[in-house]
């Protein structure tokens, strides 16, 4: 078992940082190796945009990209203070989100910054449009991968499923099940074992983790015995694979992660009717928003 | 400039976790090559005593040493609790705290977990007995390197030096300049550029910086522009030699340091009360301090 929690690539300027009162982490990255220093910053919260941007700017890096995982609910995204302090940098939300952004992603859509590159990935549940990004695979790129999940995917846990799942659910004849396949197929079970998992909060001061450490202790995806002993495609596999292999399991563990969501009991998000209407124009020079 | 900020070893695990309360970072490292997998704590907290230990099982490592920077003013140390609780561990702090603890560490010293070490370096100012841990120099040892700072350097500043070097000015003649001096010597000069910065706080959500980094942005070192140019020391070199090139210089930036400290009108800290009378008997298996 290996749960080494550092990354690295000579290029690769990487930096995590915590926004106290939403619990968030908004990450830096950067290849300080291209003459521009072009940099991107994932989940910028509104609150440390200051801060952010003149760490960048002693950093000597060029931001380029405020990127989101998903429309959050519980803080005011950065995206949109950042467009009006710095120009040319464009926002990135995914296109499943429905939200505003200079520029959608879909899986499979890579993000690049001089010569290192962010992969898209759907990892929907806690939210239709919630994307994984994750760094990529290559001679220049860092070694292990990293995947921010946003909050597809915590530190021993994943983020409520009661906010658009449940709508998805009767409307479009889908189910958690599905979102939770999802989740496990483009996260836990193509990529690396050893890939860093850098969530969008934490809550009890864990900062990193990796898949298999998630896969061994995150209760949410360890209620069903078969998902520890393995069920053939845990190195990968394409999703015909993955699906006539384990859709017995999957079931399984669906059901009980979906009875552990629902009896969680959450009560309603302090900042989810001012957070969801900003956020969902993130990308917004004019900061609608302000005005909500 | 290389600001990368994630160290790599093969053997070593290593995370930080993060107490919100008193924003303190806890280091967790361990030689996870080694059979046992020795395992560290830098600086553990009472109220996260709980998490960490539950952590330390879950990734199957070996508890052996429970250690403290200095004898923190902001919170209580978890070191007695965790002794308590896991039989084998020993506490360790400096000689130079006179705080009570089962090993007492001098500058030079090395604590040793598996084939990893961390070697041990006198940074007085915050406190007499403040010192830093500095991963080893060597083929195993992680790369670079990393230094955990207690508060003798925080990203961006400083721990205040009002609590104990202010008597120390006056009973052992003994001067800030001195200790400030001291701290640079020890850390900021002989040690790589890229040696990563691993405080014991931060209050505005940073996780790490380097030395490089330091030595340009942190207002409390910055304050000279010999600092930033140079004096023929940047990479390391004996005492004398560093007493010899810098004196001058040394004397102006720690005459502006002092200045800058003296200004600050920090408050009463709110925990000092409690958490020094406890920290000095952090060791104590009794938990004498559950009484005070
Ligand atoms: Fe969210
Ligand atoms: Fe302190």
């Amino acid at each position: 078992a290996s749960y080494t929690t550092s990354s690295s690539s000579p290029k690769l300027l990487f930096r995590q940082l915590f926004e106290k009162e939403s619990s968030t982490y908004t990450y830096l990255l950067a290849d300080q190796s291209h003459p521009e220093k072009p940099a991107l910053l994932v989940d910028p919260v509104d609150k440390t945009v200051d801060r952010d941007l003149s760490f960048v700017k002693d950093l000597g890096l060029k931001l380029i990209y405020a990127i989101n995982t998903h429309v959050h609910a519980d803080h005011v995204t950065g995206t949109g203070l950042i467009k009006t302090k710095v120009s040319g940098v464009r926002s990135i939300i995914s296109k499943a989100s429905n939200a505003k952004a200079d520029l959608f992603v879909e899986p499979g859509d890579k993000i690049c910054f001089g010569d290192l590159f962010l992969e898209v990935r759907a990892t929907p549940g806690h939210t239709l449009g919630c994307v994984t990004y994750v760094t990529g695979d290559g001679p220049d790129q860092p070694q292990p991968r990293m995947a921010f999940t946003g909050d597809a995917l915590l530190i021993r846990g994943c983020g409520r499923t009661d906010f658009q799942c449940k709508i998805w659910v009767e409307v479009q004849n889908c189910c958690i099940n599905q979102c939770i396949h999802r989740q496990e197929h483009e996260i836990i079970f193509t990529l690396p074992k050893d890939t860093l998992i850098y969530p969008a909060h934490d809550y009890k001061g864990f900062t990193v983790s990796t898949i298999q450490e998630e896969m061994l202790y995150n209760p949410r995806l360890t209620k069903d015995e078969v998902l520890k002993s393995g069920c053939g495609r845990r190195n990968g596999g394409g999703d015909a694979v993955a699906v006539a292999g384990c859709k017995g399991r999957s079931v399984t563990v669906a059901e009980k992660f979906k009875s552990i969501m629902e009896n969680l009991n959450l009560a309603y998000p302090k900042m989810i009717d001012v957070a969801v209407p900003a956020n969902m124009v993130c990308g917004l020079q004019d900061l609608a928003f302000k005005s909500a």
